[in-house]
């Protein structure tokens, strides 16, 4: 019993100071998703993100794909106001006119000297990588910062069956939760609390089924299995939909769910596949964007609709902000001290565990 | 002159760090009233109040009353989201089911191992009492900290003939207002803004009646003539209900107005009484609760209606607080200077000296 | 190339305690503008301004001019809560009544002890100036402050023939922007964005026109030429008033632009003036108000209508302050440095030379 592992000190949830060394050890130094690639597949498609206060720009670039600080080298100024659209030209900052090509280099700068040095001047670039449809960029100015790949591990071996690449955006949810991004972490990554919180959930998986793999150093996750009489989650269990098609007989039967340190939690199903990503604002405010992803050769049917899936899960997102919330409101109270976690949630001390290895204080 | 007191210097409204030691050193060291005994009158009732950002859960457990603070002993939620109520069983934690007795003791804990000891998992209690109806809670943990009886002094036996504890509540107003919680002391405690504020109030008291009582070390007050041809606080100065049964002829003319620290006023009508508790909740913000109560057996009149004492107050209530936000607004600025009291501003005087002699920086 | 002048670093505009010692050291010690002489042209009239969080009464005493701190010298209380009207008798405060003329003298004082000395308790008076119709204050308490006339240079003998004292203000608009007040005075010295951002404009004067004064210790400023066929600065060019009576045939032809440090920006036209006061609220938050003002004799026509002169700038100062917006946000950025300013932006290039030679830190 004394090893049991604990919870964390409060400090950790309420405290504006950890919560600014977590963004930028944690969300600035490492690989974050912040969308797809649909959102940027021809040339000059563009999309905005904003990541720790940071607003940067997509952009695709014939078949290169990059990402730049959204700041004009003239007056700082940003560069670009729509969230998202095709660039019809270079990149033009509205200000004074200092326009800069796809690849960041400046081209047309106003009424500078002869002797001014544009070459100087590009925008900020950021680095960016791609997996299976999903886009990442990482904030880390120094050059041996870690790859994408070694950040993702086996997941792309693992999440192979499922063609991640090949699916579409059906939907997209934004929420604004009221508690720090930790405890939406801690709270995706174990069913204990499954019976309790989610009746509708409870009724097509069985909290006490599955496996989870043993925690890796950037992600955690496992499965869980579908009752018996369900073939995907939805309200009623049933699949309205054919299964994807690269799955075996028996990843028909499951549902995987993994979290990819820090922002990404992935949920496989039989039919379709679902994506959160966590956008922290504050230490006690976390932006969360739900995304639901299906086989174009379903989406393009007649009847589509693929409703079922997304109102189930809203329901159960919703269901878990709200007792997110409620958990930051106790952790705030001075009578807080950690608490037991019981053999069920391994996958959040395990959480726990990475977040102090990674203080770097 | 050289002895008259002023008023104090502007970091005592002003400075957050002066509010947080406020806070700590008075709102959770002392007893503040946080409800009526009617509140939790029978077996699983409950209310949550919430002090100095602290949310409590008042219960009673048989013929005992206690108080917890709202936090689950697992992962620290928040076990009780409603307001008020009554507890069909155990006080069961919405997130995983940790349940309490009411009691505070940790019954239920699902797939513990069996070697947990839930013995060591009360939820944390918080001090608790009551006098004649009135409920009070202290959070000081220190195990000699002063009784409720101490800080109550005579109070009991003075307000006997009122019989508060068979009083019921009428109404309940909140305010918020936009000013420190000292300043609304200070405007209770004195009537010499009457004649130019509270025209009503004036028409019914004669500001320069009555006595104060010598300031007390725990509470300040005194009392204040009705005019002739009233017979209590109310827009005509009519009384439309019987005197409270257990007054003589002399407390049948008088208001009395008794501010007890740090954070009840309890004013004594010949036919009512009203209770006013402050709430600070940011060094220019305090929540204030205004009740009314009333004796059973009028209340029990099929004709029983006392809009017309809770609409008058309501008026002068109204009227300090934006005399109070005026005052918060002008102190703010560096031309303010701490000011002469006149000889009638004795209890906001003596408030003040018992302000500074708590500090304990 | 080498010492070609630079933008700011981002502290300037971002760092909160940069922001207060500007308000100190600016907004504090330099005559800033807060209105005209008809907002308190006759015996008592008064108005409020806010600077620097400070309410300050303006009023007229007899032929005095005169401003004090909305503070009453007796528990603090803001004694005005009108933004503007006409006192009905002495400067009575709203809480106890303590009373004060139009000199800020102390004469009424409810309930004191005969040995209460009045003459000790005063509002607190704040310098006072006035030039061509517009009111300066200057909350410098120090006996030696530089005085108004030293401030406002030459430019008395300059804007001379507009003849301002004269105007009379047709309109007022206010605008809450998000952005730090450097920026709004950096955006008004320069044209170079006005081909891009402000296309009505741009149709009426050559942003290439023009000359610059050399920059001066209290203001900056320069002359734009109307283009061939343009009159004035409408959305058609066209003039619909009288010339203002002063002007030279070269000054009929020409539009001026002066911002008079820290917070008036002067914009001259052939038939009327349109002024700008800037009023920092945080350091990314400035609120700005923007009147324009005309002849006397003009205004007295049956059919006068100016709104083609407002809509005009109203659209152009929307749009201003939309870019301004715009780079306080991409300051804020970690990839912001310093940027190059063009041969066309020495004015504020000169501006920011201003505010590093005034940080006295």
């Amino acid at each position: 019993m004394s090893n049991q592992p604990k919870t964390l000190p409060a400090r950790y949830y309420t405290d504006p100071g950890v919560f600014q060394r977590e963004l930028e050890n944690l969300f600035c130094r490492m690989w974050v998703c912040v969308g797809r690639t649909e959102q940027a597949s021809r040339h000059s498609d563009f999309f905005l993100c904003e990541i720790a206060g940071e607003s940067i720009i997509i952009t695709r670039d014939g078949d290169v794909l990059r990402g730049f600080y959204n700041v004009c080298r003239h007056r700082g100024t940003r560069v670009c106001r729509e969230q998202e659209g095709k660039f019809a030209g270079p990149i033009r900052c509205p200000y004074h006119g200092w326009s800069y090509g796809l690849d960041g280099k400046l081209v047309g700068v106003p009424h500078m000297d002869d002797s001014f040095q544009r070459e100087k001047y590009p925008l900020h670039p950021v680095q960016i990588g791609e997996w299976d449809g999903f886009i990442f960029l990482n904030l880390d100015p120094t050059p041996n910062s870690q790859p994408l790949a070694v950040q993702l591990a086996d997941l792309p071996k693992k999440f192979a069956p499922w063609g991640l690449r090949d699916l579409r955006r059906y939907k997209r949810i934004t929420y604004d939760v009221k508690a720090n991004w930790k405890l939406i972490v801690l709270n995706y990554n174990e069913c204990l609390h499954c019976p309790l919180l989610h009746p509708a959930l409870n009724r097509v998986t069985d909290y006490l089924s599955g496996n989870n793999d043993p925690p890796q150093p950037s992600y955690i996750g496992g499965s869980m299995e579908l009752r018996d009489g369900a073939e995907t989650m939805s309200v009623d269990g049933r699949r309205r939909r054919e299964y994807l098609p690269g799955l075996n007989e028996a990843q028909r039967k499951q549902v995987f769910y993994y979290a990819l340190y820090p922002n990404l939690f992935l949920s496989l199903h039989p039919d379709y596949v679902m994506a959160h990503t966590l956008w922290p604002e504050a230490v006690d405010k976390t932006r969360v964007l739900c995304e639901w992803y299906f086989h174009p050769s379903e989406m393009a049917k007649p009847d589509f609709n693929a409703d079922d899936a997304v109102e189930f899960w809203d329901t159960t997102n919703r269901e878990d902000w709200a007792i997110s919330e409620l958990a930051q409101q106790g952790i705030r109270s001075r009578a807080y001290v950690p608490g037991p976690y019981s053999p069920r949630e391994m996958l959040p001390a395990a959480f726990d565990q990475w977040i102090l290895q990674h203080e770097r204080v």
